[in-house]
């Protein structure tokens, strides 16, 4: 069976309190698709950011001392680093433009997932605006969700009554690589799908155990839904996946962070 | 336009000397897929050294003091980590089961690549064997193609001169990652595709400048191909993509490694 991973059309700016569930439904209905059994519906990180209000203005930021040795070291605005120590567990590296943390919900990012890509550098330029349209306005800046496995369950569970079908949702944000240029999609919460597939004991065309494998299976298919949803104008914030290859079950983004003492590079 | 990802039939057990040109070509009939412009065929980096006679006899390898030494920390075959010393660059880290390095392609990976799951631990237990069915035979590995840009370009223009389609091919392996746990496919060779997309001075919705993104898309579609390939007796070592959303180009593996004063990790 092939995969299929489709942009849905017509999702509007996603403004505080709005309905995912909902919003996702009049998409998948505005690009013809009906949901099936098995089928998955991907969002990234901003979209449910926004609905959950995760926006904070920089102006009741105060950055604490701590914060602003970290912004002159990075170069960056203290108000930021502050949201920044108050999002992560550990700092890892700092380097001018990029702080790399072990941020609260467990994984290694860059800049603890804080977008603050539309505050102006100076007050006469123009904000810089959010892929998708999603413009927050002067001076906001935008937390990652407090529990996307949370809301990724939450999203499905009203999606699933709505429709009757039995879905999976993911949301997805973009990481960097310690080793490779680009970014890529990475699933940070899901709810009804397989974060990591085991294929220990599996057996070959031979009828041979397999040696050990798990796959990384909802980051390949985070990889793929940000490769559809893409990045500018052309970008949507949601995707729908039909023909996912494993079976589907409930699953939680922390199948995927490699436990502290198994990390080398840290 | 949707992203389709079909994994191919009909692709045999390959050998040294076997052309994949015309065994992709075959494997599509097979599948029922007519080729397209703008289409992409995605394969394992294992058939690609198979038929390029990349295998081994460890029978034939006579390990240095420093392998042995190696072998000794990593508790590996001391012959494995000779030929692990020699299509390696550097090693960055030693552990009991586990050698990651610099492979001499420039990315950073366990092992060196080299697949020795077909060693038999002891002579009396049966050989562990190559998912898809691609055994070698008692005391055989197998390491990564010789320039898997080459590779790829020398498929990718045998099956367009066949087809008078123009395509893009990708050859990819599976990585571990630092910080997560799981493999995700990776590309590790292509031609006719964009390993990169630079998406600095695109515009947003609004017609502002988004901040500089650089995407990792040829590592976003070796995801999405690894997770309809499979691992297992299900997998199959090939497969057709269909609406890859950025206009193709000549690329390069090499664009996606980060140069080494950009490594905040190793």
């Amino acid at each position: 069976m092939p995969l299929t991973l489709t942009p849905l059309h017509g999702i509007p700016l996603i403004r505080q309190d709005d309905d995912l569930a909902d919003i996702l439904v009049a998409g998948l209905n505005a690009s013809s698709i009906a949901l099936e059994d098995g089928d998955i519906l991907v969002v990234t990180s901003k979209i449910v950011s926004k609905a959950e209000g995760r926006m904070v203005d920089l102006a009741t930021v105060t950055p604490s001392e701590r914060a602003q040795e970290l912004a002159r070291q990075a170069d960056k605005d203290p108000r930021v680093v502050e949201l920044l120590l108050q999002e992560s567990a550990e700092i890892l590296r700092v380097r001018v433009g990029t702080i790399i943390v072990e941020h609260r919900l467990g994984f290694v990012c860059a800049n603890a997932g804080i977008d603050h890509s539309n505050v102006s550098p100076t007050p006469d330029s123009p904000p810089q605006m959010y892929p998708f349209g999603e413009g927050l306005g002067e001076g906001l800046v935008l937390l990652l969700p407090l529990d996307p496995d949370a809301s990724a369950r939450a999203i499905r569970e009203k999606i699933e009554s709505k429709t009757g079908k039995r879905i999976g949702v993911m949301i997805i944000d973009s990481h960097g690589r310690a080793w490779r240029i680009g970014t890529v999609g990475v699933c940070i919460g899901l709810s009804g799908i397989p974060a990591l597939v085991d294929e220990r004991g599996w057996k070959d065309l031979f009828g041979y155990e397999l040696k050990i494998t798990v796959v990384g299976a909802a980051d390949e298919l985070a990889a793929a839904a940000s490769l559809v949803m893409g990045q500018a104008a052309e970008g949507t914030p949601a995707a729908h996946v039909r023909g996912f290859p494993y079976p589907l079950r409930e699953g939680s983004m922390k199948e995927l962070l490699r436990p502290k003492d198994q990390d080398m590079f840290r």
